[in-house]
């Protein structure tokens, strides 16, 4: 069994991660986070929503975090972007990448996004029809890949759907996304391997939330499964928006440490990214999802 | 990849467990803890430690555990047995089943069980040859198998070594000890390999802590390796003595997530096993260690 040589991790923390926490954390600490994460080596760190600033606080002063931050040569910072209006506001502030939120549930789609599927997908054609001639790349999700909370059971079949429209309306990758933390490894290989079906391996990112805990292992199932893209949340940033007090995305450092782990390549520093992460949860007052960053604040001995 | 199709779950959150928690708790709550696990299923349960208790006053009053549980049939109650003395305090108190703990580091040995590992086997043989005429069975566990909090790296070569001597002198089964959650799971395959040539895979169990938030994804590669016997401890009790706050054992509800997720029988209840822990952790006033325990407890929809 042989995994990816190298591996590219995408940081969520300041966006899927912060837009999940309950405090709302000030814009200068916000962009010291992405600066902190640039400089630990990541190359794509997914820096905020262009999305309405009352509906999620969190997200607020989008346009002023993308002209806040440093940009590190070799890392690109996405921007979410709901519609075309999200679009502009993006590329008036400077955005070189955008990602589409979509969904395999119907249910979750009409309740986090407000439409169905297929308008959304409508939707990010629309977006993408506009942004892709202005040399914007786009990366798409889909959500709830292993499970729904209102639905339960989704299909693979569906989840397969989704990602293959999201490539054919020009998503440069899928990210596969277990919003709520259900699935397990064995799941995991017969997802990959159906989607694969629709959106060659290379083409496709995982997403993983450590809700019941299986976040690592489920990233070792899609390395096995040739997958090299992976997303995580540095401190394990943010939480099952439908259950507070759960857990959240995988840790950064915690996936990091599972790639070194296998002389898997990253660019990234350990060292930083634990920095970066022990930053953002003292600014928050919480302590960090990631069991890494914790052993070594216990002073664990480190391998 | 097929992973087994059963798997013994080796329980050993009211020894290694309450032994690593700073509060000794009640004998009678231990009681009730051990009783609630085997009504969950386990098929093993390791309950208690024959040392002085003067040095782990955690594990006092093995005696009375032993003679205040209900034993299920279908459950075995091994108990930590370090020597002649211990042995003998053991079977008065009714043991049908012991565990002896060796060390693949030299230093750890010395430092955690004051001797040599050559001395400590020869403990350990006088141990056997004592208990094996009697009836006992004998569970052997090696420490530090990939890594020790004293000298770093410990050779792949040493763990096979004491492994191999330990089923000699009479252990049927040999645990893998990761005391210090550093090992990832690539190391976890060239471990098991190693370790194979010497013992064989169906007398070889895993043992994995959580320091480094990569137990889950360590014992899915053993699962991988054809390890069919994981040991772990209900909400996660316990912690790296070598580092205070830090995480403990696998939590038993987390490994049997990942193992109902496969299809793989245990013989173990979720719903029986969350409640036992959440019982204990309620008694300790702290937070579960289990990622399913606390995603059930936040009310997220389970798979």
């Amino acid at each position: 069994m042989s995994l990816p040589r190298r591996v590219r991790m995408v940081e969520v923390g300041p966006r899927d991660g912060l837009q999940n926490e309950p405090a709302p954390v000030a814009l200068q600490d916000r962009i010291a986070l992405i600066d902190r994460l640039s400089a630990a080596g990541l190359p794509v760190i997914e820096v905020a929503s262009f999305v309405s600033p009352q509906a999620v606080p969190q997200m607020s002063d989008a346009a002023a975090v993308l002209s806040g931050i440093k940009r590190r040569p070799g890392t690109t910072y996405p921007v979410l972007v709901p519609n075309r209006k999200g679009l502009e506001a993006a590329l008036a502030a400077g955005a070189t990448e955008i990602a589409v939120f979509g969904s395999a549930s119907e249910t979750f789609s009409q309740r986090n996004i407000n439409c169905s599927i297929a308008q959304s997908l409508e939707r990010f054609a629309e977006v993408a029809a506009s942004a892709l001639p202005r040399g914007l790349r786009i990366r798409g999700y889909v959500s709830c890949v292993a499970g729904c909370p209102y639905e339960g059971a989704v299909a693979l079949e569906k989840v397969a759907q989704v990602a293959g429209s999201l490539q054919d309306l020009g998503c440069y990758e899928v990210s596969l996304g277990d919003t709520i933390g259900v699935a397990t490894a064995g799941q995991i290989h017969n997802l990959i391997r159906r989607v694969a079906e629709r959106v060659p391996r290379e083409q496709l990112a995982v997403h993983f939330h450590d809700t019941y805990g299986q976040a690592l292992a489920n990233i070792l199932a899609a390395l096995e499964e040739g997958i090299s893209v992976v997303d995580s949340s540095v401190a394990g940033l943010g939480g099952c928006p439908y259950a507070p007090g759960a857990s959240g995305n995988a840790a950064s450092e915690d996936v990091l440490y599972l790639l070194n782990g296998h002389g898997i390549e990253t660019g990234v520093t350990l060292d930083a990214l634990v920095d970066a992460g022990n930053f953002i949860c003292q600014r928050l007052g919480r302590q960090s999802g990631s069991k890494v960053a914790r052993a070594r604040g216990a002073g664990c001995a480190s391998a």
